[in-house]
């Protein structure tokens, strides 16, 4: 049987198109964080975006691997950094 | 005429500042993809935006034109990527 | 002394997780700016988030310091240039 509050809860629902829970999904701010490793490969972790990477030896060149990882391309190559963003 | 259910559905859109439509822009995720090119210059496509750029032949040294096109400054160079990111 | 209209409001803002300001902060896109500086320093304004680093004399290999700061290792460098993002 449907109350006047149920409906009440229906409408709002339906009008926001957002059932329980949706609001909380309300972005606030972008954070980043350097994720460092030895060699040519760093990979960023789940739930975050890699945005740019950085190389030992002053190297420029890189490329993204498998959607998350860090390659730097140069002959050689001590460090590798990525820079992992997400929305929090 | 008003009627009690458009008096609340005003009351509703008021409230949470938003019209119809408003709750689909919600974010749920960043993310990236790199956009690669012959030369110096590289562009991110409209609704993206430049987070870092690589070059070739090692070189670091980058700026951004027009706000969304990586451009490798180094004397020499044969490619550059721009890493273009959205929330999505 | 609670009205029907005061009622109302409490339980849309419960339903909806949500204060007077929340759907404010509802997100639309990423923007990004470069600043830049001399030196091997440069600092992203409070409220953005450092996404990656250009530095000058071609080098490729930087960190991020004090959370939003770009710092270029090499050896010898003229500027810097912070990538800096915020959701806007």
């Amino acid at each position: 049987e449907k109350t006047l509050d149920s409906l009440l809860e229906e409408k709002i629902k339906k009008l926001t198109s957002c059932e329980d829970g949706c609001f909380s999904t309300v972005t606030k701010a972008l954070s980043c964080t350097s994720i460092k490793a030895s060699g040519r490969l760093a990979s960023c972790p789940p739930g975050t975006a890699v945005t740019g990477c950085a190389c030992g030896y002053g190297c420029g060149s890189w490329d993204i691997q498998n959607g998350n990882t860090c390659h730097c391309q140069c002959a050689v190559i001590d460090w590798v950094s990525a820079r992992c963003c997400q929305l929090s």
